[in-house]
């Protein structure tokens, strides 16, 4: 069933889902929006994505060793994060930058895991990497870059567990729902969208978070959508209030860096929210959610 | 004063302003924030943008008749509006689309405004406009395409009444700062800057609104800074998400497309709010703003 | 004839001329090429545009001084340029930056004119300017950010003079068509197209030179092409290169920046070929052009 | 050596090799042009990128059938094709597209290299397939989709074939460029850039040709570059004027897409020349080389 299907050209199968607002997306089958259909639950390890309630991930962006991981997630922890993300495997652009401690960070977000009862969301890259990734974490990532990697998406639905999907910083909302459709196609129905901003020309922010892939994306499918406010500015005081927008504006979740000292990062520290930062943060986020029906 | 600098390459006069979060855009001197300096109240006919309230424009793209226009801007002052739009003059990319009602349109804004109180801001698109369309209105919009139109910038510049200066489709940040520096410069320092979508590669949505805009332009400069999320978007309903989500990332007001009859419209339809919508909309905001510590 | 039309909507008007190539835009009736019709002749007194023979347009960004105009204009025709460029009236960024000579720089072209027989083009920005402009060149240039500035279009329609519309920068090839149907709507087809580089995420090139916008063009509308490298990469040495695609894919001319002392040009010198840049390239041109079957 | 750096930040290790036209880029080292370097030949079974033959290679999107690969493989050889092209596994937006014939494609392309003599390049896009590639194949493609796939591009650096890398569709020459030096850190300079349209607002062609990445790539590094008009465009009829324009900018090699019976590709056949205008083709390339010093 899930063999390459070899066919003739035109045989694009699209969604007998409703649109209601007429969007001129071709909208692929299985993450389309069905008559009456809800938002589907995408449950890691007991947190549920696409319910009331706003999921908050957060977390560094690389794994750099055990006192960084530790002190970052027992304080996001504290102040109500839901899950741990921080990547073991990083795609750098360049072959000199630091590359992720691989395994061994999967271990120390093993470790920390069983600590502070945070579900673990991190990054695969490569194809050979899903099983071992799938062994450690509760959520496996497809980075921006790998938006159309498309054999790692057919192994992430055939992993077993669910699957944060970034949007390529230059994927249209068509193409990421059929990157979306690959996972599904091939097993796995527990996929999380997250907007993280897109290419353009201002080159003020890294790269421009284009909020309004959330009203569409809930349009159009039955996937949860989060928002990634860090990569999505790229300046970390400008985090803050591209979060509140995102819960206004009727995301599912938010993926943040936090770091517990930015200035020391390996990897991303300049949109990296300091602890205290993250904190301040988690103490206003709940007014725009309630503001907009939902809690965190 | 006002008269061309005829200077050697390298004089751009940049601020001296604070920027407390170090951004790297060149702020020219007159928009940029200088150190506790509080944003610049711009009154409009007794609507102060900049204040701890969110103002609200709102009215047809056009005017195009008398019923149109009245019936619109009653229901808009009803549900609180505080500014009521219209073009007279229209920018259309095809020359055989309606252009206007012209002088006629300026006429029936100055009617309803006497009726309902509310101010009026209209676009003028030439300078020979400028001195006519100041004469009705009681603010002056510049709009996207016109953004580096330099000397009706200038001409804006002199006009006497407080300016809107919507950001160009495809300009940086730095740009539109430096746009606005051309009003300041010539002598008018009345100015509310309006994000209103950038274009990118994306095609589901007419423009991609960057919300990221108006905590990076509340960086830098005094000015207020209010968003179009009817432009921004293009779709009809994706408006209310995105006034939610500027009002949540700090906009200083919001600038909206209303249309008694939007299947109807000679311009933007597919974009403007009914009647039914806008009131729908303005009952939802005012949570929104108590929740980012603003009043609507 | 020329009145505003007030219309209902979808009246865009169409061409029914011929597209052989099946492209999906929206050709406006006026600028669509028809069946067998050639390129139309654009004279500028006796230089012609859309012939067998690649017009060169060259000269300085701006006119900044007797001097810097007469050596680089002497030069520029030495070496087989055709037209002169060269801007009295400078739309800049920044009100701090150099912004022309304005009269006196429209005089300066005139008396070149008469001294080397070189047909002048430069560029009006103003509806007021454009009488003035029009009496001392032999051709209007409508500048980027002034594509859709429809009342200056409009003016460029009944001036009399040839006219040079560069696209916008973020402007589709639709939008480009539709911005030259208004100058020929009010009554002037001698207009001639000019591509300059789109905006772009790339940031190693002001803009990106959009060369498939010649063939694109060429193949829908009767009006000349010609190419812009000096804008379309904002980067002296690649000028050359660049120029020669431009002939290779068909553009009907060449429109160049040239100054007699780039380093101290005062707008656009790290853009501007030297004089004896300028010379080596006219030495290369003519073998392309002969590969193509036409003539410089 | 080729382990992962685990290294702090802004340890980029850029070149200290030449840039005599002082680009703004962080150029790597090993990709980086060195004083008095020549461009790098790659060698591909005989055919050398980067001396003074432009190299073309050309074939069907897909291998679909020994058919359809035969003949069109037979037609593009005897018109003076260098390389074959054809893909085996196909990266495709949707999971319902022909995804490729795989294995048996490979043995397919393996079948007329034998006949034709023509060397044969095709796409790896999963780490575990470049092993069974790089049996078949003189040359490994890697995609756009995966210009930023690293566990890929490690992988080709050590797979023993020359690679032919194409641009990311939404990459900055930077990024393109990193790409590269981890083929090269990875142990293999046999590197071919492919620039092949990057992603615009512009929608009337697929992709926007960038055709300045060309002189702009030879300023700064030694590997040769050639350019893809098929992708570039997406429009068949565009194909021939672009390709002639890649040649007359410096390029080293293009590659097109040709099909014995586009209408009917399983893959881009809008894009595609068919045999008789690729012959036509290569009738006119040859004069637009010589121009430029080179030959076909």
């Amino acid at each position: 069933m899930l063999k390459n299907n070899i066919k003739g050209k035109n045989n694009m199968e699209t969604t007998s889902c409703i649109n209601p607002n007429d969007v001129k997306i071709k909208i692929p089958t299985l993450v389309g929006l069905k008559k009456n259909q809800e938002t589907t639950i995408v449950n890691v390890n007991g947190v549920e994505f696409g319910g009331s309630k706003v999921v908050i991930v957060a977390g560094p962006c690389a794994v750099e060793s055990q006192e960084q991981l530790f002190e970052t997630a027992r304080s996001v922890e504290f102040n109500g994060a839901n899950i741990l993300r921080g990547g073991a495997f990083k795609p750098r652009s360049s072959p000199y930058s630091f590359q992720g401690l691989e395994e061994e960070g999967l271990k120390l977000l093993s470790q920390i895991r069983k600590e502070t009862g945070l579900a673990v969301v991190t990054e695969a890259m490569d194809t050979r990497q899903i099983e071992l990734v799938a062994g450690y974490a509760d959520m496996i990532q497809i980075g921006s870059r790998n938006m159309q990697n498309f054999p790692l998406l057919k192994e992430a639905g055939m992993c077993g567990k669910p699957v944060l999907l970034k949007r390529g910083m230059m994927a249209t909302i068509e193409e990421f729902l059929n990157a979306a459709e690959y996972v599904l196609h091939h097993g796995n129905d527990q996929v999380v969208l997250c907007e993280r901003g897109i290419r353009s020309f201002e080159t003020s922010t890294r790269n421009t978070l284009d909020l309004s892939a959330v009203p569409m994306l809930k349009n159009v499918t039955h996937l949860p959508v989060i928002v990634d406010p860090s990569h999505g500015t790229g300046v970390r005081w400008m985090v803050p209030a591209m979060a509140k927008a995102a819960v206004a504006v009727g995301a599912d979740g938010l993926i943040m860096e936090v770091h517990y000292n930015p200035e020391e990062a390996l990897c991303d520290g300049e949109q990296s929210l300091s602890l205290d930062e993250f904190e301040n943060l988690m103490r206003e986020l709940p007014k725009i959610a309630n503001a907009v029906g939902r809690q965190i």
